[in-house]
């Protein structure tokens, strides 16, 4: 075995030093690549290598063009995977960079600065070395460890987690457990876990009504006029209360358009996209069917297109929150707060193969913005919130 | 005098002939000059030069590089002005054109053909060949006669029509009837006139909200969403009863937009334009008032742009109605239809002045059309017409 399988453990005292940490030199070392979606740039080569360093059996799945990689280490029992991705979403104007974004260091006050430091190379740097730690340390661990790694989080999000996620199905590979390592802490690192999404389901809805002039509305059907009682319906509606893990299921209308331009013509259709963020305790076809009953009781003469952006997934207590909850006790002395809010995550895709899925990591007060960035120490912290993890699970 | 101050009169019985009909020939000329809006080519000189001959006084009027013209003759006793426009529509597509638009010519059928025909080159013809007649027969006719001729009818018509009734009311110059050659018959010549338009007046609403994103509602507004219940508003009020030469003031909504195309943004803002057509039993101020009463029941923050297109006018039973309707049984044998409904016309403008006000003209099915035309022999009969009410009033 060569020296890179049984990494130094880190400094944590030092955790600021660049060299003291392996887990701050690989996220250094993942952060110089410039991999904006859907670019890999080198990052999963340099974390192949790493893995298969300590027995992993990597397989490269290239899809329609995107770079992923699942890799498994270890014959029996229950599977966990990391799945993160190794895209970065574009630095925005590099002159409000207060570095450059793709020069990543760590600043005087200690911040890992660069785009992907919180979303999310830092998380996998911390997988990495987390990995090696616990491999070192039990060789032949129970269970069986996976990657599920995608270079195509950020963007259309096609071929990426969604591809590889059906090609486990397809071949019946089993997956237990999920921790995703996207930016799921608010204020200090492990102060929030992700245990679930709400489901994203938008519509398109084009209502038709008869163009013709203003000075003659006898002679049109206004598409506007027609549709205010029914578009007022669908607002007010409650669509369910929510339960102990999600907000009540809300409705946004995000655009509306109708009309030319022209003042004295009557428009003869009417646009409206509209959103949905769904829970757990309705199901995106009953969403579906009572908009549809809605705008039938208003008698409008419609189309409606859906696109199901993703199912809502809910990971309830079980073993893997209770290893989860322990690790983040004993690693920050702090309980986390569990929380199904914000946007989608390539857990949606996940949780379909029935796995427990999670998210932890960094804090995102900074991701998507210019000058993103972390406490330098914390990435640390994540590996051995990590490394305890599997502790938990498997020893 | 010369030989054009005192035209034959057209035969009646020969109308489709192209050169035994004054009307005919001075309508041909007037349409073979591509006198598309703003361009005069030549039009205005061609009737300044008839009206001169038979003494009338001209003034010229370009105003904001648009041609106009004032002319009158006579010294004493009440105005009579015909007024109309040069301008023309543009021909759209050629290549749908049975004959050239601006190659005007009279078919088979006996229609005149070409851009213009109905809106209004037939109507000015017939205008010029009435006076020439009344004045040959009546050198020293009671009243005064006028023209108002503009270019820019169918622009902006700001500089036009509006612009020279400013003029006049400056300096206190008296209108007291006016013919407007606009085409108002609809199935035979002098089955409608118009003796009124409704008011047009036009809002653009800016609802503002605070835009976020779809997945965080909480944090934003959505200006789509609170306004819907205030458009509903809108469009169910009755704003009047209408009375017998008006329907009832309708709202129509033109415009509506909102949103930048993300389907996972909630808007800032939403505008919306609308237009009322409105009658003479509201003013412009009360339907402004009500529309802002009605916004600010609904807590919306808004902001409300108007522009008074035109307000109404409507000329009651008087001495030119009396005139025109005895004209019309006289001449085509029918009693006209009274109308106020359609567009707006530079009536609008003129009717500011205090003047009785009445549209007559052509047939409008084909106007703003490609292959526009008239019936020719209709130019001579809408000759007569023309100066029949003028026989009636100032003999």
């Amino acid at each position: 075995m060569s020296a890179q399988t049984t990494p130094p453990v880190p400094s944590l005292s030092g955790g600021t030093g660049q060299t003291s940490s392996a887990t701050l030199a690989l996220a250094l070392d993942l952060l110089a690549r410039p991999s904006v979606t859907p670019d890999d740039h080198g990052c999963q080569p340099l974390m192949i290598e790493r893995l298969e360093a300590i027995g992993f059996h990597v397989e490269r799945m290239t899809i329609g063009g995107i770079d992923n990689f699942w890799a498994t280490r270890g014959q029996h029992g229950p599977v966990l995977a990391f799945a993160g991705h190794t895209d970065v979403v574009p630095s925005g104007p590099e002159s409000e960079w207060d570095v450059p974004p793709f020069t990543p260091c760590v600043d005087a006050e200690g911040y890992l600065r660069g785009r992907g430091a919180a979303d999310m190379k830092g998380s996998l740097a911390a997988m990495i070395t987390a990995v090696e730690r616990f491999v070192a340390a039990h060789p032949d661990h129970e269970g069986r460890l996976a990657f599920l790694i995608t270079a195509d989080e950020e963007g259309p999000a096609v071929h990426g987690t969604r591809a590889v996620v059906e090609r486990l199905r397809e071949r019946n590979d089993p997956l237990d457990y999920c921790i995703v390592g996207e930016p799921s802490s608010t204020s200090h690192l492990g102060d929030v876990v992700k245990n679930g999404r709400r489901g994203s389901l938008g519509g398109v809805l084009t209502v038709r009504g008869i163009q013709g002039h203003v000075a003659y509305p006898h002679l049109a059907r206004n598409p506007i006029h027609q549709s205010l009682a029914a578009l007022q319906a669908l607002t007010e509606t409650r669509w369910d209360e929510g339960n102990d893990f999600f907000p009540a299921t809300s409705f946004q209308i995000s655009n509306v358009h109708a009309g030319t331009g022209a003042t004295n013509v009557v428009p003869g259709e009417l646009e409206v996209t509209f959103n949905f963020r769904y829970s757990t305790e309705v199901t995106d076809e009953q969403l579906r069917e009572r908009v549809a009953e809605i705008l039938d009781a208003h008698g409008l003469d419609y189309r409606l297109t859906w696109t199901l952006n993703g199912e809502p997934f809910l990971t309830p207590d079980g073993k893997l929150l209770d290893a989860t909850r322990a690790a983040c006790e004993a690693v920050t002395g702090r309980c986390p707060a569990l929380s199904t809010s914000g946007g989608t995550s390539d857990g949606r895709f996940i949780a379909t193969l029935g796995a427990q899925v999670i998210e932890l990591g960094p804090v995102n007060a900074t991701i998507h913005q210019v000058n993103e960035r972390i406490l330098a120490a914390d990435l640390d912290t994540l590996s051995r919130l990590y490394e305890t993890i599997l502790q938990r699970l498997y020893t």
